[in-house]
């Protein structure tokens, strides 16, 4: 089989594929899947444009869903997340070889430009022959942040209008990028997208800014294609955020600082499932650990929690760590940041860069930034002291460290995997195909509890099964779901 | 004012109102909302029928009740939980005394007999003159189980039909009481419960066990009036279960037994929110703890908390202390108690005492059953081996402790007050009145939030205030709600 | 048998026999040594006078005494902390009766008068056909505070002198009682306390205070006879004070209050090992603990495991329970408790009642004292806020709870039935007893090691064993003991 | 000034003369000794030959001492450990250059040869001039491991037998270069080490190995001059051990696998102060942690912290990870490896290699082992399965790690300096210098209480102060120290 790939250096699949070995021990959930289903080949005839970074476990991933019966094409969702070795092996595939190389076409490398990245995000649905049948091309989309799935709504959009509009002045320049690379195609092929999507069956997405994307397009009627919320999983977002955070940001703080986290007080700004886990992981370490909320709810349970609940502007200048895990913006601002102890350390876990002002940071003046180290700058102030801040103010659990473990991951990525599947099977021609509408929808939560299921047993960890008595008595089936679906967990 | 009144011992009110002050300062919720809402008055008009444990605590809710202007009848809604003292206080109220009671009329008393308990759930209901006219009556229930709630709508279901139905040979021996007492009532007047019914405007529901009445109530078309499912609050589910069984865990074994928890192995049934709260306590303690799980994402949970996941029957013979929190049945059975180590100890936090199989252990051939001290009994064995039982398998934290502490309960009762509010004051003929059908409700998340930050101050929590611009950014409102409906805590 | 006894009600018997039962259970390392010791018998001959608090683990400790061939006469350390109940059990025996008791003879009950508690003091020495004959007296003291001891060797002072002194104007009450008692004896038989004291091999002594009392009598070459200070036992210091305080200290703020800890503000006035005990339950019932300290390693040491250390005077105002560890004297001022919060709760687990200034705050002008419940009271300042004082400032474990529960006195208790044996068969007469001079002795550690052995297996945890190889690496005995004597665990 | 140094690449210094800067934050018990003792310069006229890891920490240390006066000469004390950036800028000094050195004469690079080090550590002693007059030469030393004290005491010996031995066939290849080195010095100057050590008022040594190696000399009567045990104080064996190690263990482990620690079950070999300080980490990080002791004290302290205490044997097939922390040998046999789960992860954080049977392992038949990068092995078995061993058993926390941060080095550095200043202070022609006779000592309890002093301004720690009234009646000064030598912390 000859591939059509893009990758930096194919001869780094040798790293790649020991890497991957090794997580596929730690991804027990993707493997079962794999032993489940290997037989059965659910996702035969499956056609995966993918994008999502791609790193090993995504390796793992990819493989899982070559294993079920799908063809896949790959790209990455970030321009710097890609591990060479990793799409490298991918592309080699476990039997191949740098000549003959027997796996997955991917399109990813690590630090792309823009124009590169939406090269590659195109590259996914361009399937051979798809041009000219387009029922040889993508059927099913696997998203993170949804930029595949933007791409094909844009693209039907433009198609449809006959022509894609100009960038406007209040742009930012990737979407100029975006609009050049659909005019490109607009004038290749005028029916492209739209012919495209009319073969999507669906897209099942990561991310709350993916989610975020699809519950607008459907409320604006504008949605393309049925969508599964992967990330409202429980077994996604109660695992990754909170234990995935648990073991990450200690992790960049130490490969960072190496700063001892006993007897330091920490602030953590946000008490979500990310605070919840970076607030146990800190105490864990004999840090003195202080939140800062704005709901109350959170904030309660925080107290309740035994931590202290103050205000950034009441302790910015005594506590020796800052955190932060909102998801907002401009949690710490500039003028903070010049209130805090020399050498504070800085660093957000939340998720855009913006929850720390670095831009105010910057713009301060008389302020000089100073290389420690790649990702960890000596901030000085013209008073004279300084602050580290980590990362550049990025998620400082992938800059300072290697992001969540394989074991979370697999949470994750088994709930994509049987997405997949729910949807491949449940729509287009298949008996009884007709349970998924154009709209978005979360994971029965059998399918959900199925997941947590699959890792039970990795942890030594023996479940306990219901009686049909005691099913009958708590309302439930043996197999479940056994919770209603407000249950919070 | 003259009360019309039936408890045990009025003359115990000056312990009681002693008391009922030490509760009101751990009570902040229901205190702010007496400050809040005191001269407003949102509640003068509504006529409370109340049926829920008649303790200090409900004695610092009946009076916020009425410094918001109810008037108010309570009963309690079990035989056993009546605390007399309070009862007495909260029938001399803070200004009267044994001779002048000028508070509310209470029909309650510790360990009263079924036919007087139904006696006292029906006189809640009868409000001077209400049979001449109904709406002297009732307007409100507030309701804890759902006693008060199935009464009004088994008296209105009898009196379309004309006529009381006896009990069937099937039915419990309460069931034949409650038969009773409306068939008495259709003989005084056989209209009374559909005039009642007619009146009332909402009921608020405390309890999981009262919420599913509702809603198979709302599924059958039956319900009569709406409804608000207090239960689910965030602010009660996730708190009086967690931080609740955390407190009175301990402090019921501890009372019971004055065992050493430190170094000893527990077995905590279940990982809902009263088995995570349970096996902190015990943790805390320096206990090692092992759960059991029938649901794999809350054995998941366990694990990645740290705690062995296993089936009772592997470790049954090897742990000190099995604690139940499941709310199903038969969670242990006699011959596992019969192969625990000698003197382990066995009790349930859960919901009902068949979580363990008292009867089965009580049919067994030759065991014997030794009182130790009231609510804690040793069951020897043939073989000459014992256990330790507490509270008969009923509620441990209730009967060999004092239940839930007043600050947790003031997040319950809050939860209550501001839905009586809520209902109160949006049906009727208020404007803007059509707010609730005949439905069940969850309170909106906001009142919720409003819940947690009345208790915040109390505890030296200092709340962050998003800006205008961050809250725009997270596309919410400055002054809340700030999750999704979905959202877990 | 016919018994000299003297304790309130002989009836309490059979209570008292039910409790003891179940405390075996939970002492086995008192248990285990009646095993390895009933055939051997080595404390035949030993006529132990024993004074310690005669409590239901006392009980356990007195027949564990005679188990192993002793003869035994005891009183309690305490006018306060004799359970009744336990006193008459010992005194029947476990297979005597009220009407036959074939036990020890005990003299003490539940608040004794000063009087009567020193008449019992010397009531233990007083073994029939003593003064005849002195070999047929005591030969052994067990003592908890020093009081036994302190009374043969001032008997001996005094009729040394010919003549009992009277008491200084500024000596206390009770020494008046003392010389008095010592007066009557002189009267009696001017040689009675040389001769006992001629024959007592040796003492083993419970607590700091006794051992600081045998150190000083040590340094002026006052000691009578060998002395072994059970008190610095690493299993009877670090358990005792850490796990002791850790179960005893919640459960006596939850039995006196029932205030949530969780989310509450508490300080922990010392970081030793009974503030450490105390902060970790704290913590453990989602407390946020504040550690004041004196000690600037044990400061760190707090800081370190992850407490904010603060001066009192800092946080007096802002925390909402004070908890005082030290054995100092006037770490919480009346002033000081005049600034806490209203219903702020203050209690003590240090050691004397004078940690908090409980004459102070009586003596503040306008305080006033409220009796919630016995050993719970509210002070009311004139300024109209209030605080919780637990049991009147003395040992609120003891005082609103039980004390330490039966397994950690199982570990002290140990110890004490070691020391007796080491010290009663390696003095005297017997081959190679000149181990012992007249000196203070800690135990050797291999007998610290084996009383933490015999508690391994009730807790199933499982030791592992040195080879020989790796002993002789380590340069240790197979068999222990393991680590150099300034090891600090 | 002309410095003789010999370090791999002095250019590197202006990197290791930043990671000084950040580090003097992290060391604020040295800083605080140079603000304290800068003007008053106790250590002018010491020349230290100093022999400990070359590391950015150490540096800070030298710089101390030299700030109070001293001249200082170094070696490292382990052959792989020098961070050659920190020799570089110790050489160079604050305010060199590589062009103008003006610091410390530094004979360390990072991986030396045995003759190399040999060479180092005589070295530090030739002082210029020091052949012709030895009172130019050093006259203290600070010691790591006891190397540049046995090269002192073995020179002495062999000059007084006018010989040095040859090595037996028994002697390690070490010993031979030792003895080289020394047969050289002999030939060049048979009076050189007795007159140097006759110059030599006192070593203060680091570590257990190096004070057991003095306490021996001392037992032999065969020790040359004072020496003190820093080893022990409480602020470097508590801290350093437990702390330390929490820090420390899982950044190495997490750098070396990215394995979850959350969920897995973790086998904690021994429970000294290592053991508990890793164990505290992995429990932090939601690991279930399972304790093997040999010592029943420490094993019940596990237990009473709630962790599960075992035989390896019995959990051997069940764990995921295997910490050895005992300062013994073979406590993971090869046999035990082959046991294991598959990828389960085995590492030493506990003194030598051979804790892990590494010999047994790579001697087994048929085993492989894989890098998967530096310091991080698989070692498959023939059976298929494998498992991963970091840093080859050596101390993972160091070989995946950066071994302990600098805090927590300020502690022990903060000893030696204290250590440094009160020999050299206390000995020779000074007044009063006679308080070290030629004896092992630990610092005087104060002196230790002074490091902790030191430590606690940086982490907020606010100390309260005795009066005089409560220092009195606890019979200790105001100033310390405050607990009698054989407490235990």
């Amino acid at each position: 089989m000859s591939l059509e790939h893009r990758i930096a250096d194919i001869s780094l699949h040798e790293a790649g594929r020991h890497q991957i070995r090794l997580a596929e021990h730690e991804m027990p959930g993707l493997m079962a899947l794999r032993e489940e289903y290997g037989d059965a080949q659910p996702l035969a005839g499956a056609r995966i444009a993918g994008s999502l970074h791609m790193t090993v476990q995504t390796a793992v991933l990819i493989e899982t869903l070559t294993a079920l019966g799908a063809e896949v094409r790959w790209a990455s969702c970030n321009i710097f997340s890609t591990q060479d070795e990793a799409a490298a092996a991918v592309v080699v595939g476990p039997h191949g070889s740098a000549e003959d190389p027997q796996g997955v076409p991917v399109f990813a490398w690590k630090n792309e430009t823009l124009e590169e990245y939406w090269w590659a995000a195109a590259k996914i649905f361009e399937w051979p022959g798809v041009d000219e049948d387009a029922s040889r091309g993508a059927n099913m989309i696997l998203d993170d942040g949804g930029d595949a799935t933007m791409l094909v709504h844009k693209g039907v959009e433009f198609e449809a209008a006959g022509a894609v509009p100009s960038a406007s002045a209040d742009d930012p320049e990737e979407y100029r990028i975006v609009l050049e690379t659909l005019r490109r195609s607009l004038g290749e092929n005028p029916q492209r997208w739209t012919r495209i999507a009319a073969q999507i069956r669906g897209v099942t997405e990561e991310t709350t800014t993916g989610v975020n994307r699809l519950y607008q397009l459907a409320r604006e009627d504008a949605l393309l294609f049925p969508a599964i919320n992967v990330n409202d999983s429980v077994t996604k977002s109660k695992f990754d955020n909170k234990y995935g955070i648990r073991h990450s940001l200690p992790d960049g703080i130490m490969r960072a600082t190496d700063v001892l986290l006993g007897g330091k007080t920490a602030v953590v700004a946000g008490y979500g499932d990310v605070g919840k886990g970076a607030a146990e992981a800190l105490r864990g370490q004999g840090s003195r650990v202080i939140v800062t909320e704005i709901d109350p709810i959170n904030a309660l349970q925080a107290a309740m929690d035994g931590y202290q609940v103050a205000r950034l502007d009441d302790v910015v200048g005594s506590a020796d760590l800052f955190i932060t895990t909102t998801g907002g913006k401009d949690i710490i601002s500039a003028e903070q940041m010049r209130q805090m102890k020399d050498k504070a350390i800085v660093g957000n876990v939340g998720h855009f860069d913006n929850e720390i002002d670095m831009a105010g940071l910057a713009a301060l003046q008389g302020v000089q930034k100073v290389e420690i180290k790649p990702q960890v700058h000596e901030w000085v102030f013209p008073e004279g002291h300084s602050i580290i801040v980590l990362s550049e103010g990025r998620l400082l659990n992938l800059g300072n460290a290697t992001g969540h473990p394989s074991f979370v991951m697999s949470n994750s990525f088994a709930n994509q995997t049987i997405a997949q599947v729910e949807l491949f099977t449940k729509t287009g021609d298949y008996a009884g195909a007709d349970r998924y509408d154009t709209d978005v929808y979360v994971l029965p939560k059998i399918l959900d509890e199925k997941v947590a299921r699959l890792h039970l047993g990795a942890l030594g960890a023996e479940l306990t099964e219901l009686t049909k008595e005691q099913a009958e008595y708590l309302g439930v089936d043996v197999a479940g779901p056994y919770k209603p679906e407000h249950y919070r967990y």
